[in-house]
């Protein structure tokens, strides 16, 4: 049974400044804490049905947290989730370290991207087209929060985020890069942007940019951006949501480099 | 001000039976509002502030619906959105049709789709890559939900959807296309299909299907898909959301059709 004190520090949790002074945040639901289980992710505690730890026992027993045995009800009262009939496991966070250049891979940028399901969203499809490594802007919504963590589907374990400041990581690898003679492929995503059913994306990676829901890229970041995209429209929607855009572009990319 | 009987009434449009009972539906907020004003949809009172009433006003003339003045905090107790500072429209419903067959032109088929927010995402997306006419089984959500309409951003007033039998919808149109001697190409987006980077789009129009959020493409409806497409993954994520599969299907398909 869960206990009162359980209880807040579980839904504490739910809040970012929570999860920055514990160090910690919550996975919630079946598939998303098998998936951390069986992470590199440290599992602090996990709490779950016995039917849940009768099916996920190997994952369990290789990372043995301090399990709790509750009820679904107890479950769903705690999180954020409206039904769960599983686990909800208090998670580690990871050190924000200053990604490394990594030659000839991509890299998605995230301006300031506001929304958790978009980032969520966002996540997975970097998962599907094997990006590993995403850089958001300060202003990005925190990766932590439980809608991000569940609308990613469990890609939070194999995506890594990087936050802090754009301009000054752009600025910086740009030096670098130009010291060593060579240029960096900074494609952004705007309105005005050429067709990228026509692009050729560079062939020893680089970064794609992503923008605001409402405003797009901020003019910091766009200085830096070295090929302007756009999707191509052939009907009359205002716009795509930045989820979708980001698997448009991804896909783009993939088929323009199969292999 | 909003009398009690308008606030049941607007409320009870939150629900399928009073929909279908009124003939009516819900569009809420700013931008939704001013779209369907200025669509082909009938709107049978306004709920308004008067700052959106000032800057809707060509377009409320143009309908000439009865308007009633409220405020944003009545807006926001009427309807399903959390925050709404400008209208709410009771729109009546267009009757199913049977949809014509429109040589040359593509239509996308929604087996299933349950999820509000996607098949709002969807309609969306259509709208953005140029379709028209969407068939829906009778089990796909309700395209008059509230949050659909909201989803769709719009492209509800541009894309018209169809609810009805696929399998006999499809029956009936290659026994027609048999006896005229020429071949449907129905496309479904499935796991094990043909890579869609590959695939070469029938140049005369025809059917992309996609099916349910756990499931998808019901046997029935599969067996009358004619190529079966994936969309082919680089990473490790398990699934794409059926919204984002709908946008990459529908980006192939243009990118190999531009004009």
């Amino acid at each position: 049974m869960l206990s009162k004190s359980q209880l807040t520090f579980i839904r504490s949790l739910q809040q970012k400044k929570f999860r920055q002074q514990h160090g910690a945040f919550l996975v919630e639901g079946a598939k998303s804490v098998a998936e951390v289980l069986g992470s590199g992710f440290v599992v602090e505690r996990l709490f779950c049905t016995d039917d849940f730890y009768k099916e996920n026992a190997p994952a369990v027993v290789h990372q043995r947290p301090p399990v709790e045995f509750v009820t679904a009800d107890e479950l769903a009262r705690a999180g954020s989730l409206e039904t769960n009939d599983a686990a909800i496991a208090v998670v580690q966070t990871r050190p924000n370290e200053h990604p490394a250049p990594r030659p000839g891979t991509w890299t998605l940028v995230l301006d300031d991207i506001r929304d958790p399901g978009n980032l969520g969203t966002i996540l997975r499809v970097a998962d599907w087209y094997g990006i590993r490594q995403v850089l958001c802007s300060a202003t990005t919504t925190d990766v932590y929060a439980p809608k991000v963590i569940s609308a990613s589907k469990g890609s939070f374990t194999r995506v890594h985020c990087w936050y802090g400041d754009l301009e000054e990581y752009f600025s910086q690898a740009v030096e670098q890069s130009d010291s060593q003679e060579v240029s960096l492929s900074i494609y952004g995503a705007f309105l005005d942007g050429e067709n990228v059913h026509r692009t050729e994306f560079s062939t020893v990676g680089g970064y794609i940019v992503l923008g605001n829901e409402s405003n797009g890229i901020g003019a910091g970041v766009a200085r830096h951006v070295t090929h302007r995209l756009t999707i191509p429209r052939f009907g009359d929607a205002e716009s795509l949501n930045v989820g979708i855009a980001a698997a448009v572009l991804l896909d783009n990319l993939r088929r323009s480099q199969p292999t």
